[in-house]
């Protein structure tokens, strides 16, 4: 069989090691030229191959390529698109088989969380449906740690040691500054439907009142009264109080408890300011003097601090996906299994995008502890593998050295453009 | 002369690089077991002195005390509290001459920023006012670049590689995805009255179209519709802006573009929010799908990406501090000269604590680009040394080990407590 070329995309919110994927799978591309032809990567994620807009990775160098290893963000552009199903919108698969046999592509690496494994899965069943051939692999990522089926999630580790390293750094700032000054110290962090971020921020302390003292779970239904009396008793008890809040807290009714206003295109209401409300009721109903601090982009980008378990776990999704593909694999995504905690031992295992698409993983309810604003020791045995290592990347003139690459575009063969 | 023991202690704002100048101060002191004995910390500050509450560091081993060169925060407590004029409140000084005699101190080493040298100042004219023999040093620290004679603070180069470092980051991640969602970014930094926070975000590009895009200093008076424009300008020109806002920015008539309300114990209005107003603005104007993330307390407390340079420089004016006080010096702040940029070559100066007092040192025009939006190549030439290498923390199970110290309190030797 001669070698097909691949594309490979990178889809929805990206993380501090999505690039380590692309990585991965790349490289490994790139060691089967039996099978795999070029590797093209889609500009700007499942649009690319709608638009004919495919960059050619074969251009860039090796040293280039490995170099993703410690680039944060997407280094070929993602896309918060969302495919409509097949019978409402075929005008959009048809395009993709276009463009995949314009460009003899016939291997489909899609890398994403819920949403983009759903998008991998289409364009499986596509393939079934319309009767060209196409291997599709999904490539797992999302710093929400919330796809079903794996372990973890691959962006996750690295946001975790993040958020637990900034929540330690922040707390010890606000205790030397207690006596006289401000006393209630409010984090919030992403994590639109699962707390896993916010669990993320318990492993800064653990001890009779060690910081973070609350942490605020979308799990957990928010009352203001009982959190308000908690904060109080921390600053009487402990001088201080340091809460760390997810995105998507909300009142037991379902709203949240910041709504910015205003849906992504994938209809999720688009979330912000849980802090600064947070820290205006407990102004106003305590009147402790407080600072708050949202970390939003800052902490899915912080490759400065990546995990080296998550970065070789980002890695390792990526080249398993080749390799799956190479053995006759469809429609599956690789999954991270762990075997067991004390020493971690993880493996690649699989899993049906039919069964991954569109599903959330949210906290089990025994790794968030009774009181509900804190984590279990269960809970800790599951994060503390995550977030050991530490996968520095190397700096220049003082800052972090990151991939340049040129992204240079294959000619289009195509003689009609399609608006996305 | 016998030894005479010595009062150190934190004040202000506390900065990733505070405890490198404590552990300098202490390290010095028990080289000079001949003329100093113990050092006693402030618990929190000069309240600490007040109230006769002085940590024993005697009782910490000397792996502790080393431990303090990767701790952020304040190790002993820091506080915002301005002692009075010696005519306005003779009292508070008469209470310090009463605990230095009775805990025989013949040394004192005031760690603060502006409004901390102003306390230090003071100190010793008391001293002279009232006849009471001691050394008074101050050890400069701010991550506000705003003390005057240095030519930058302590403290500083450690917060300005993180801003520059996350600024980087999120601007590829927000690059990534600008095609189909967020298309601007916009964080704010610390800086009440001196855009050098801001001013470091700069180092993040270096060129046209590279991020951020926009900086807003304190120093610029704001005008909406020219930031409106040049947003938008960004947006159709690269795809995305990133801005980076002081938290200080304010309009030409003196209003801060975001007043949270309040003052904090020095008079100073307390602000925050200068993100979200002007992601609201962009908004409602033009429309853009927005992100703005708040960094406050974690990025003066971001010891895990320290500057290599900060931490030395932060260790050698507490070490000098204690060197011109055996030296005889009197009231005077140890300084950090420039001599030169290509190597960079510094030395430690003197500046007198009357002189540093209570001013601040804004950004020089020079430094700001015309426009008013970003920063000139002399600018560039004074960050980039600051900035430069990295130290960071040992890690201890994925997270960053820091010092835990006892900070055990030396017993009372007044028979009435005193109220701050």
């Amino acid at each position: 069989m001669a070698a097909k070329n691949a594309f490979y995309a990178q889809s929805g919110g990206v993380t501090a090691t999505i690039n380590a994927s692309a990585c991965g799978v790349i490289q490994t591309a790139r060691q089967h030229p039996e099978s795999i032809g070029k590797v093209f990567a889609g500009r700007n994620g499942i649009t690319g191959a709608l638009r004919e807009e495919l960059i050619d990775t074969s251009l860039e160098t090796d040293e280039d390529i490995a170099a993703l290893m410690h680039t944060p963000g997407g280094a070929f552009g993602s896309c918060r698109y969302k495919l409509k199903n097949f019978s409402e919108n075929r005008r959009e698969y048809e395009r993709l088989i276009e463009v995949f046999q314009a460009h003899d592509i016939g291997y489909f690496f899609y890398n994403g969380g819920g949403d983009s494994q759903d998008t991998a899965f289409k364009v499986s069943q596509m393939a079934e449906h319309m009767g060209y051939p196409i291997t599709c692999i999904g490539v797992p990522k999302t710093v929400d740690n919330d796809l079903p089926f794996t372990d973890n999630c691959p962006g996750f580790g690295s946001v975790a040691k993040y958020v637990a390293t900034s929540t330690l750094e922040a707390s010890l700032d606000i205790r030397s500054m207690c006596d006289s000054s401000t006393k209630v110290f409010i984090l919030e962090v992403m994590g639109r439907h699962a707390g896993w971020i916010a669990a993320s921020s318990g492993m800064a302390g653990n001890g009779p009142g060690e910081p973070p003292h609350i942490i605020i779970f979308p799990e957990v239904p928010f009352e203001r009264q009982t959190f308000l009396d908690r904060v109080d008793h921390c600053v009487k008890e402990y001088g201080y109080c340091v809460v760390v809040a997810s995105e998507g807290a909300q009142y037991e009714d379902g709203r949240f408890i910041a709504d910015a206003g205003g849906k992504d295109a994938f209809g999720h209401t688009q979330l912000g300011g849980v802090a600064p409300t947070l820290a205006n009721m407990v102004r106003q109903s305590l009147g402790h003097k407080n600072h708050w601090a949202v970390a939003d982009y800052l902490q899915r980008a912080a490759r400065h601090i990546g995990s080296a378990m998550d970065v070789e776990q980002s890695y390792e999704v990526g080249k398993r996906a080749v390799e799956f593909a190479l053995a006759g694999e469809q429609a599956i995504m690789p999954t991270i299994v762990r075997e067991q905690n004390h020493p971690y031992k993880w493996h690649i295992g699989e899993a049906a995008l039919s069964d991954v698409a569109n599903q959330e993983k949210k906290m089990p309810i025994h790794y968030i502890s009774d009181d509900g604003y804190g984590i279990t020791q269960d809970c800790r045995d599951y994060m503390a593998p995550l977030i050991t290592g530490e996968s520095f990347p190397p700096f220049e003139n003082g800052l972090p050295r990151v991939a340049h690459l040129s992204n240079q575009l294959v000619e289009k063969k195509l003689k009609t453009p399609f608006e996305v």
